[in-house]
Formats: C-alpha cells, structure tokens, sequence
C-alpha cells in the first residue's frame, strides 16, 4: 500500500506487510459497511475522515504531541479516568482490540477460550500492526475480568506491551471497594506526574474535568436525539462516533459531535431519518464494540431494524454519567471523578443492579421494541449477567435476543437468521397489541 | 437404597431418588478407586470409614451440634478462616461441587462454558442433593473468579442458595488489597458473632487458631513424609485425606492424620512402599480437586506413576502456611489470621509469583520427576497461569503435562495416553540421564 505515511510506520516499527494487509480489510469492510449506508447525515463525514485516517493522521498528531513535550496514554477501558490525562496535558487513545489479528500468535500465549478482545490486544500487540501501541508512552491495563487482569500479567512477563501499568479494580461497590478504587486513582495520578514530570494543579484538572464533561455532553445529547422516529442516524453511525471518542481529540470530537447533533435536530423537525418511519428499533446491550467491531450492528441493520442504542462501554455506559464540576480544591475534584467512575456499571462488579434499570430505561426512552444481548464469547460476565438480563426484561414484555458470539465472519448468516427471526417476534407482537 | 439415614434425608428435604442415585454411583466409584488400592496404611480405615458416612453420620452430627445451638457453615474456598468459625463456637464444613449433577438445570441458569466445579454446585443445588447445604445455616461465597462471583449473584437473586453471604476479595497483594480483605475478615467475624449470638472472645479466637494450625501441622507432617521412596502413601489416599479436611470434626481428623503419619514413619523405616521404589514421581499442581473428583489421580495412580504431592488448594495451598499464635487482643490475632490468608497464592490474584516458587520447591522437596498442572475446563484464572507456569518450569527442566477437562469420564482414555507418554518422557530423561 503506498501512502504518505509509510515512513512514520516504519520508524514505529510496526509490520509494514501486515499492516498492509490490515489496512486494506478494514478499508473494505468501511466501504462495505459504511460507505454503502444510505440518507447519512452530512457530519458523519469528519467521522468517516478520521477513520481514513485513524492509522495515519491521527498518529502524526500524536508524534507531533510528542515532540511538544506531551505523553500518550493508551488504554483498553473505560474505568481509566482521562481526566486525569488531561490534567497532565497528556492524550489519551484506546488500544486497538477490535479485529482477529495474528490469532495463532496470541493462542501461543492465551487460551483458546479467551474472548476474542483480549486475544485481539494480543495479537495486535504481537504482530506489530497497532500504531497508537507503538505510538503510546503509557499502557494503562486494568484489573476488570479474570482474562485480562491475567493476560496483562503475560504482556509483563513476556514483554509484549512495554510500559505497562496496571490499575487494581474493586469487585463490588462496597465502602472497602470504594477505598481501594480511591486508592487506585490516586495512585494513578501520581504515576501520571512521574511519567510527565508535571504537577497535576486544581486548574489543570478543573480544565480535564470540563473538557471530558464536554465530550460526555455531547454523546448523551446524540443519545437523547436517537429517541426520534424515523431514527435520525444510524445505529452504525453511532457507534462509529463512540468508537471514535476513544481516538481523538477529545475538544475536536466534541464540537463534532454538536455539529452532526445540530444537523440531527434539524432533520427530526423535518421528518427525515435514515430509515423509514416505524422500523423495528433495537436498543445494544452488552460487551464493548471495538472498531472495526461492527458484525452484529451491520446484520441488525441490513435486516429491517434499525439501533437506536448502546448500552455498552462504547455507548452510554462509558458516558452516561458526569463528574460533578462543583470541586475545588484537588481532593475534592479526584472524589467526584472516583465518584463518576464508581458508578459504571460493568458486570464485572458483584451484584450490578443498575445496569438493569439502564437497559430499561433506555428502552423507554428511545422506544426500543426490544433487546440484543451481545456478549463476545467467554466474557463470562456479561455472559452470565445475559440470562439474568433476558429474564428481567421478558418478564416486563421487553423482548430480548442474546448473541454469543467471537470477531469471526463465519457466524454472521446464523445471525442474521436469529436476529430476522427476532425483529418478526417483535413485529408480530407489536401488530397483535395494535389490532 | 435402604438407609438408617433414610428419615434425617427426608427431613432435610432431599430429593431421595436423585439421592440415592448419586449415593449408589460414589459408592462404585470409591469401591473400584479407592479399595481396590493395594498396601494402604491401616490408618486409611478411619477416612474410608468418614466417606462410608459422608452424606450419614457426619449429617448426623451436624444436626446434633444444631441441637446444641451450634450453627454450622458451609464453604467452597479455602480463603473462608475456619479460625473464625470455630471462635463462635461454629462447625465448618465443605460443600459438594466435585461431581456433575443436574447439569442440564445448572446450564438453565450458567453458560456451557462454566467450570465444572460452579456447574457442580448449582447442580447438587437444584437437584437437592447435597446434605451439608440442606444442613447448613449460612453458606459463604467469595468474589475470587468471575465464575463464582457471577454466580453467587443467581444463587441469590432465584434463591437457589438460602442464607448466601458474600465475601469480597481482593485482586492484587497490595496495601489497598490487603485492606479490602482485612475488611472482609471483620466484617464476616461480625456476620458470625450475629448469626449465632456468641462473642468472639481473645481465648475462643486463640483456641480456633490452635484448632486450625494443629489441623494444617498434621497435614504438613503428612506432606512431608511423601518425600520418601518408596511413596509410603498413593496420591490417591493423601488427596482423599485432604479432601475430608473440609469435612470432618478438626480435632478428630487432625488426630486421625497423625496416626497415619506415625504409620507413615514406620513403613518409612521399614523400607514399605505403596507402589515399587523408583516409581515416577508426580506433583499435580492447579485447580482444587473436590469429591469425587479423582479422575486425574486415578488415571496417574493406575498408569506407572505415583503422586506425590498437591499443589492445590484441596492441598499444600490451602494448609502450606500458619498463623502466627502470638496474638492476644482480638486485633492482633484477626491481624495474623488476614496475614495468613492472604498468603493464598490462588491464581486469582495478579500477579501470582509465590506459586511458582511453591511449585519447585515441592518439586525438590519431593524429588518429584514432573508436574502435571491440572485445570477445570474454563477455570481463566489457572488455565493462563499454566502457560507461564509450564514456561518456567520446563526451562529449569522439570517437565510439565498440562491437562485441561471436566467432570465427565468421556475423555479418561485420552488422559491415560497423554500421561502415559508423560511418565515415558520423564523415564526416558532419567533414564539418558543416569547413563
């Protein structure tokens, strides 16, 4: 592949043939996937620019970042607080995890039956293909499910990701489980100090707090929008936009998302959406989608539904709440951010009640007709919250369809046929109640 | 099947069919596996005598001690302190979770790909047959896996476990993680002293200390002898004595471990073996091995090996350490309980790099030829410690067989053929090494 950018990989060492070879799928499957979506919004093409450029671009930034004396921070969760990030005048970037890469590679180290993300981090890392790993100052893993809290402990010991620091996390939301995460945070704020030798100050963070608030803003005002019908926007598209807030600049992204959330209001008051009016509409609940993640919403949405919600760590898990911006001295202002980040409600905490109540809520606030469940296969968390989840909501009459399932293709026919299967289900019963 | 314990079954609500179903099959297992071992010491009476009466006598007297006033406590980890049990002056006891019962139904609420050890005890749950959980008055679930840790939440929510406490656990040996767990410890001494009434006082504490330490002494000395060639006790028998540790009376085990021991001494002296001299010498390292779970065993008993030692929790993992019996004040003692237990090198903490320690040295001490590092199918946290523990092991030239599988029988032949080329490779490099 010829491009502009070949010297800067390789001076990252990355694979250039592999990486290549990368390139050239995940272009595809966006023109496929994307590119192919019909009655767009006219902002979804910054998003579509960043993704061109997501290898390229994005990373020249970071470089550039660099050379002005900041650090990256990469990361693989949500529970990694980048405010805190900012309050070093650092740059925050997920780690790519989205796609099978180099399986047999990470199979050397992990078992099979680990979930395809953390064989994906695996392989990425060990093929040599994810630039912002390259790129990046700092690995932020954290100590969320048994899989990765063990796999970071072979990226240490076999050197797989370099710089590598590890963030404890409680498993319940106790008083003890709160000290330990306040603990943590802390203690990440001064590796953070150490690593760029500034001084995290009350502005500085005030500043972090904001700036992440902003952009937690205008993902829940894109949220709010999807309630309309005919939907406004993808679901395809918003995910996209999720996915992209773990790549970019966070002020750049913010104002981008308004833009594109401007637009969006000014069709609804139009009646124009992406899809006809009354399709089946479909709220996400599960496991995180990385790019270019994005088998289940595209089968949801080739068939006749249309994703009016994620409830996932990509989506409103990662930015329903917001950090209460009345702290001022530092103390204070790190209490809310631990307060903010304590209320996620990732199953990999003991017992989650909440997440249910945010499923249904979000169900009745975007009028979703039902549920998929999407868990990668052997997250036993989400796994094990799914029937737990299905049962609660069918018990209410929100229908639910759960989807297992790893990066692979090779299912998505079967997939296809279960989720059609299921939009009759939910059709069907929306015709019985009306007649 | 006809039973004097027939009515006390009854009375405790067990299914008595699926009862005596599962009665009939341990007890063709244990006739073909256990008695059918040839030169066990006398001593093995006493423990085939305890698992005759497993689901009998031992009932019996819990419901006696019940009668008392005594309550007992039902557990499925070694990081529940018995110390603290017996200080309000409690009878602690194991629960079933070593067999496949009921499958189907657990598989109603817990994903296929749930360990067979969490399957089991939803199994013997729903299926209503496992005597100490229909006898028991507080059962203790601890947050180690996300296995265990999901499930206790469905335990709770569709009350297939009544009386379920929750014991938090920590990931990582950190001061904060340390603190989480010292809160545990109290809050779970609180939790007895409400159940039953009673105070832990400086004297009850001191003597359940006594109790537990004087339990964990025998079971070192017992360890210790295995040292000796010829093997004076199988694999088989030694875990079969672990595995009632968590289920006998501990004074009457402990003096009945001892007497095996003083047995031991002399068969030692004696120059008697249970196998010939120059057998192969095997450490089972990994998961805990519940009852009836001895496949692995059998098969490495029945092939040309002998075990001679458990890194396990049903094992040297869970009774390696002591604790420290200066304390005085409640606090102290508590204090050296936690320090104690948080020793555990269980593979659900990060990093975990005692156990390897733990693994060689057993091997040296034992002059044990080779490892075979068993895992429950699914268990995440052991199934990727084992490729760093294989990793290690084998570049210090110790081999390793790594054995990963259920409950079920179906792949025993498989095993056999795996272990038997095992116990090949170790002769063979004995073998060229002594030539």
């Amino acid at each position: 592949m010829e491009s502009k950018y070949r010297p800067m990989w390789e001076k990252l060492a990355l694979n250039l043939e592999a990486h290549d070879g990368l390139l050239n799928v995940l272009g595809n499957v966006y023109q496929d996937i994307y590119l192919g979506q019909k009655n767009r919004p006219e902002g979804m093409k910054y998003f579509d620019f960043v993704m061109s450029e997501v290898h390229g671009l994005r990373i020249q930034e970071l470089l550039d970042a660099q050379q002005q004396g900041r650090k990256i921070i990469g990361s693989f969760c949500v529970f990694v607080p980048e405010e805190l990030v900012l309050a070093v005048d650092g740059v925050m970037v997920g780690l790519c995890a989205g796609a099978d890469v180099a399986t047999e590679k990470a199979e050397e180290f992990l078992p099979r039956n680990t979930c395809a993300l953390i064989k994906g981090f695996f392989g990425f890392a060990l093929a040599d293909v994810c630039p912002y790993l390259a790129t990046v100052d700092l690995v932020v893993g954290e100590n969320t499910c048994d899989g990765k809290k063990k796999a970071y402990e072979i990226c240490r010991r076999e050197n797989i990701i370099e710089n590598l620091y590890i963030m404890d996390m409680p498993q319940m939301k106790s008083e003890a489980g709160l000290a330990l995460f306040r603990s943590e945070y802390v203690k990440f704020a001064k590796e953070l100090e150490k690593l760029t030798g500034k001084t995290i100050t009350p502005a500085s963070l005030q500043r972090g707090i904001q700036v992440v608030n902003n952009k937690r803003q205008a993902l829940q005002r894109l949220a709010a929008l999807r309630s309309a019908d005919p939907a406004p926007i993808s679901g395809l598209d918003a995910l996209l936009i999720n996915q992209v807030s773990f790549y970019d600049d966070p002020i750049r992204f913010t104002s981008a998302v308004n833009q594109v959330c401007d637009e969006i209001e000014n069709r609804i008051q139009a009646g124009i959406g992406v899809f006809p009016k009354d399709r089946r509409r479909i709220i996400l609940s599960g496991c995180p989608m990385a790019v270019p993640n994005w088998k289940v919403p595209m089968v949801v949405e080739s068939s006749s539904a249309v994703i009016v919600g994620e409830e996932s760590c990509v989506g409103e898990r990662g930015f329903r709440s917001q950090v209460d911006e009345s702290g001022r001295t530092l103390d204070q202002m790190l209490e809310h951010i631990t307060q903010r980040y304590f209320q996620i409600d990732c199953a990999v905490f003991t017992p989650n009640p909440s997440r249910l109540e945010h499923i249904k809520s979000m169900t009745a606030r975007t009028k979703a007709d039902g549920v998929i469940h999407y868990n990668i296969q052997f997250c036993s968390p989400y796994q094990i919250e799914s029937g737990w989840v299905e049962k609660e909501l069918e018990s209410v009459k929100i229908p639910v369809l759960r989807i297992d399932t790893d990066y692979s293709m090779d299912d998505v026919e079967q997939i296809r046929t279960r989720v059609e299967a299921f939009i009759e289900r939910i059709s069907d019963r929306e015709l019985s109640s009306s007649t």
